[in-house]
């Protein structure tokens, strides 16, 4: 890069977000000189079809199938990579970095699964990485949790990062449909895949979690680290039983320190459906709208709302990025190294929340002191019951206090033994209360 | 400063938020290291009383009365300025900038009132001035739109920026109590001063949105540039309204481009209650809370919510940005300037919104017509209307389409002369939908 020039930006892959990209940079280049005092233009575009349709107009000369010459090329000075996945786009990113580049990145599984190679390649060259647009498409949360809250002691991320699963619980819940059905709908409106796995069981929303865990603690989590459970097991009865409780169900990504005063190193990190109480800012989150909620000691309550997904708000996420990076690169800095200490993952079972339970129960005298002598067997307390029905159709809902899963978990399992109890139905964790 | 030394930091005050910020830095210096990579220290305070009582435990030698000689020592490398108001902050912090420190301030009435001044005095001397906790306290919202957004068209702000009318109106809601009875309570709680003025009439909001104005368009607005109209005429009658068309009353700090495809040098900025529905992200801030709610082209819909007020989510976020001071300041660089041009402030008559409206009306045959003629001699659409009792004691409610406040401002002056209105009741606007 010489003094005084445009920036160029190389990027790797042009659908949807890499488009948009290369439109927002380039057809605005001299609003964005007027604003930050810098001009930037992207002046190669990798893919692997030339001759493919695009969403953006591009010379011909500016496409190139020969990825791996972009990303060492003198003539490039940061690198954006939109094209996803493991490989080539870590090995591509590795090869930019090495090679001095700043690095703006949207993919989570990425950085989720190899982030701390990535920030370490960066630490060495001393270049910037930024995946802004990694977790949560357009919201600003990376740069909040890396710079607004570097000082902050935060004990407790919860967010809502899949849009696809936030859209289907939001239609369940304002329409009374079923899971199918909705998910049906996502699929026809686009907001769900062909394949909707990585979206209903959790594995989106996973890696997410592991990106902030390791931003927000400081700490080395990966996607493999963080326990799941998806939606695809929610029913109708589920939506109802909250709403009647003025509670909520959620998909929510879950990154705490459990025993933040004594071992910083520890860490539970998990994505499951939770009921949310309507008053909690998380449960207005609708649609296919993300949100991400952390708590902190001296900051205490902070979330941050938008769009999760989509060509132009993840687009907008990079270009902040990319700004930033053409900013430190012209006066030859950067946002500094990305520590990662090793984290202790807590097991699920060793992790605590409140609980709604609904047990089918047989029409015997005794069945909720038999009921609840199980609860205290296993140091769970009761903080609500309800009974609906009579006779052989009886049902009993419970909502616990705080506690240890694995504690749940045995009750669940004696439960079940009992003969008064026909069956266990919902078990479903209550969370921000 | 040395190489590798302390960031020595000198901090103007030791009220609620510089104490929260000296122990904040004080006591977790470590971690902050570990994090951080940076040792930071507060080595001087200033203060007016060297004996007064204090929330932080300080060594003498720590603090001076000499507050002009601390900005401009040699000895000190960042000053944090927590003393508010006018004089002598606007000179002390020119004095530090000019002498080549970094500036962190909380300042709102400051920035707001003299933001060009201290930008261009900081950009002189090539340092940082930051002020994330003068607008909505612990919330990144500067950061937010001096970085991630700085590349986005931004077409509007809203915000519930004060924290002591989000309270009182929250209460109304919640409680159906008057404004005065609320008021005291707030009073008797420490969230509204003994004079109340500043925030229930919005000059504290106004000041906060002539920052946002400024930051978000690069703008130079003022605080007397914002338009304003306070919380104190509310009444219960205009809640219950509210409520029965499933909105709710906010008191809003908007700054929008009313004309962003022609003329980006035009702003309005204004500050009153509106009517927000129920589904806007904005009505489920509650109490004392703050939200941002920002639009942009590309990244549409964004809303960051937090604590807006207290001295450990304010001190949160002068640590955010001290943190950054010193890490720019170590590497001998800064965040770059802030550019502000020349604004043009449109006129509140030439501002759009939709309005609520209520009539108190005679048993007349033929009123109704004649009132729906005023409203369309002015142009102004009537979206919705409805009647409420019979005879003398008849009101009728309409809801406007979004109208020029100049045109809708007219109707009202000609309805008020018409035999047939008793009385122009609440006149609400409507924002959001």
């Amino acid at each position: 890069m010489i003094d005084g020039q445009p920036i160029r930006v190389g990027v790797l892959g042009c659908g949807t977000v890499g488009s948009a990209l290369v439109h927002l940079v380039n057809d605005d280049a001299s609003r964005l000189f007027e604003r930050t005092g810098r001009l930037v233009e992207v002046t190669k575009v990798g893919v692997r079809n030339l001759s493919a349709t695009r969403a953006v107009d591009l010379d011909g000369s500016v496409l190139t199938r020969d990825t791996q010459a972009m990303v060492i090329d003198p003539e490039i000075d940061i690198i954006v990579e939109t094209i996803g996945g493991i490989e080539p786009a870590r090995s591509l990113i590795l090869a930019a970095l090495r090679a001095g580049k700043p690095v703006i990145t949207a993919n989570k599984e990425l950085v989720a699964n190899c982030g701390s190679e990535l920030f370490a390649a960066a630490a060495e060259s001393g270049v910037d990485i930024f995946f802004e647009a990694a977790v949560a498409g357009g919201i600003p949360i990376m740069r909040a949790l890396r710079e607004s809250l570097a000082g902050e002691r935060i004990t407790k991320v919860m967010g809502i990062v899949n849009g696809t699963t936030n859209f289907i619980l939001t239609k369940m819940t304002e329409e009374g449909a079923a899971y199918s059905e909705v998910l049906a709908e996502a699929q026809r409106l686009g907001y769900a895949e062909a394949d909707p796995t990585a979206d209903v069981e959790g594995f989106d929303a996973g890696a997410k979690t592991a990106i902030i865990a390791s931003v927000a603690f400081g700490l080395n989590v990966v996607a493999g680290d963080v326990y799941q459970e998806g939606i695809s097991r929610i029913t109708p009865n589920d939506i109802e039983a909250a709403a009647r409780l003025n509670h909520v169900i959620k998909l929510l990504a879950i990154a705490e320190l459990p025993v933040s005063d004594t071992r910083r190193d520890e860490v539970a990190v998990r994505v499951h459906p939770a009921m949310v109480p309507n008053t909690h800012p998380l449960a207005s989150v609708r649609d296919a709208f993300n949100a991400v909620f952390v708590n902190g000691e001296a900051v205490d309550d902070l979330m941050l709302y938008g769009r999760g997904a989509g060509g132009y708000p993840t687009a907008s996420a990079m270009l902040g990025d990319l700004l930033v990076a053409a900013a430190n690169l012209a006066r030859g800095t950067s946002a500094g190294p990305i520590r990662l200490s090793p984290a202790t993952i807590r097991p699920i079972d060793m992790t605590t929340s409140a609980f709604y339970l609904s047990l089918d129960v047989a029409d015997q005298p005794g069945v909720l002191a038999a009921v609840a002598t199980v609860f205290g067997q296993h140091e769970v307390s009761i903080r609500s019951m309800e009974q609906h029905g009579q006779g052989n159709g009886a049902r009993i809902t419970f909502i616990t206090h705080a506690a240890l899963e694995a504690d749940v978990q045995s009750t669940l399992r004696d439960l079940r033994k009992l003969d008064a109890v026909r069956a266990v139905g919902a078990v479903i964790r209550v969370i921000g209360e």
